[in-house]
């Protein structure tokens, strides 16, 4: 017999509530009890985006829902402004450039956030830029960049910004209405706690101006359809939707009302603050900087004289830990400690112990016990 | 106490086991348990295709994989049939204007079959047409189009042969390669036994060729990119997939196998003619013409003086039993009594005294019993 504990920021752990709600016997979507479901899943989603915009949700995973940010809003040709420090950021240009926009790249190092003042250049020398694409929380580095600030500037352009707050909603702070955030994407299997397959998106007035103004194909991804059917006085989907995980979203979203937006942040914050502290107390260093680490995910460089690779893949092998390594090119040189949705103090003890046994064998000097006892002091000082 | 008995032709039914074998605890999708899940699944799906095409697996409704046809195969004003004898070829008509294509309707009344001639026609008369769409089983009306021949057909001209199978696949026969099935697409709630969210599309050689030359934008739909993860040497996909529903259509082909495709073939053609005799010995009319009645759900006039949509409400508020009404102009003309996957003799016993009793109710002059009396006698002298 061997547990096995998935510690990784997507997909991450799913309550065994919200799993075996899935297995209720299925029903019709063209019925009331599925429509009253909605009803509720669309609340909670207000909730948890703390917004008033209608939240739009997607048979989909959060690529599907970023490449239909791309097709409601824009018209081949026009010209936007991605941000990229991360892989998601990249994908965002790449979603971008397979539909024909003009895109305004500002790239930056993976391990640096998104500068807000760079956005205020470009959409100073650029008046026609249709949308501003940001990451929130990129997940391939746990880097959290400021959009409360880039809404701040966005709302006095023209542009509609569009947030990729994959792995930021139910994570960190995503305040949709008061930081003017006009778009902004989630996927299930983040912050929700539920399986992948279902992506949402809100919509702000904003954004729903420009979609008036887009001319890009697009069918199934259609904001108007989507929110026609939820404008209905029966709210409705437009197409089959994928009723078991809608099912457990439900679920999903009631347990997290029953925590509240506010402990669930507070709560993710003090995990990530016991992931950090736990790691630097081993003698690793944090690869996201100081003024951008997020509570979704830790990221940890590897230390010198030690195989990345076999890090991870020991600590799955012998203790039955899987947590994430660096992608593209900071494969190898980077691990990623997930604690994103589902996760509570003794998961954090758990990859924190694995990584200490791991790195031990691995001839690294560590002293068994420092990083959990940092971890311990964390949570002991930070109730919840 | 009430049971709830679903009978409709999508969503239909689940297996307990199916149900339950999704409540799996979550893991990661980039890892050998997956890899291994994934290889079982396409093999799965190519045995019930009839294929030895790749198989490919998008997270979303059917809607979705019909729009990812006419992405994947098409570039703007490319020159298209799309034949409509109902709901959902209509929908491939809609779906291909909003990319720019330019469509040759071949419209039919809702009673009638696709006529394989009139694609020869349009064919000859114009050798720049790129692809031609069909739906085999109208999930609207039951009625079943020729597609063997119309693969006949299509195989000697340079356009790509588009099947909309999402309620045929596995109710009735669907031989892809023998047939010459460029591009066949079904989803997971229909003859595969599963919740909806999962849409799979097989491709052909020859639809690759179109592929290469389609311009349109895509990018979460790309055939290429699942066609690529699906090669490496370790099967994944390009995006995080929906790994529950994934798990659970493992297992619903794993009884597929069981059962065998032919038999399950067969036993549909039993139900449905069971359902259409039944519903024949209480005076009904059958919607389908003789040479077009497919075995996924069975189509029926409602009978002149009763309201049909007192009988669908009085069978599901009464008897707690879900059928289809008609769409759009249908509606209130016809009712569908689905038997579509996980469906066996009683399901079909249950609809039709739910039917007698409701019509008896609503003042319709019918014997009690009668409907399944001659569904017995079609499963006395057909064993399965």
């Amino acid at each position: 017999m061997r547990k096995e504990y998935m510690m990784t920021p997507g997909p991450t752990p799913v309550p065994a509530e919200v799993l075996l709600s899935q297995a209720r016997p299925m029903f019709h979507h063209r019925t009331p009890v599925f429509t009253e479901l909605l009803i509720a899943v669309e609340e909670g989603l207000k909730y948890v985006f703390e917004t008033k915009n209608d939240v739009l949700m997607f048979s989909a995973s959060g690529t599907g829902v970023m490449e239909s940010a791309v097709a409601n809003l824009l018209s081949a040709g026009d010209k936007v402004i991605c941000c990229s420090n991360g892989k998601f950021g990249d994908r965002l240009v790449k979603i971008n450039e397979a539909y024909g926009i003009d895109v305004i790249k500002l790239v930056y190092e993976w391990d640096q956030v998104v500068n807000p003042d760079d956005i205020k250049r470009e959409l100073d020398a650029n008046p026609d830029i249709k949308a501003v694409f940001v990451v929130q929380s990129e997940t391939s580095t746990g880097v959290l960049s400021d959009i409360k600030t880039i809404g701040s500037i966005v709302k006095d352009y023209a542009a509609v910004l569009v947030v990729d707050s994959i792995t930021g909603i139910g994570a960190v702070e995503c305040k949709t209405d008061e930081w003017n955030l006009d778009v902004v994407m989630t996927g299930s299997q983040k912050g929700l706690m539920m399986p992948p397959g279902l992506a949402c998106v809100s919509v702000s007035d904003k954004a729903w101006a420009a979609v008036e103004k887009s001319t890009l194909p697009k069918f199934y991804f259609s904001w108007k359809k989507s929110a026609d059917s939820l404008h209905k006085s029966a709210p409705t989907t437009p197409f089959t939707p994928p009723v078991s995980l809608i099912v457990g979203l439900g679920e999903a979203l009631r347990l997290m009302r029953e925590e509240g937006l506010e402990n669930i942040i507070r709560r993710h914050a003090i995990l990530a603050d016991a992931a950090r502290k736990g790691s630097e107390a081993m003698g690793l260093k944090l690869f996201a900087p100081a003024e951008g680490r997020g509570n979704a995910v830790t990221p940890v460089w590897v230390p010198e004289g030690v195989d990345g690779g076999k890090l991870v893949k020991l600590l799955k092998e012998k203790y039955g830990i899987t947590i994430a390594g660096g992608q593209d090119h900071l494969k190898g040189k980077i691990f990623r400690i997930g604690h994103l949705g589902y996760f509570d103090k003794f998961d954090i003890m758990t990859t924190l112990a694995g990584v200490e046994m791991v790195l031990s064998e691995l001839g690294y000097p560590v002293t068994l016990g420092m990083g959990v006892q940092a971890a311990e002091k964390v949570f002991m000082e930070n109730a919840f």
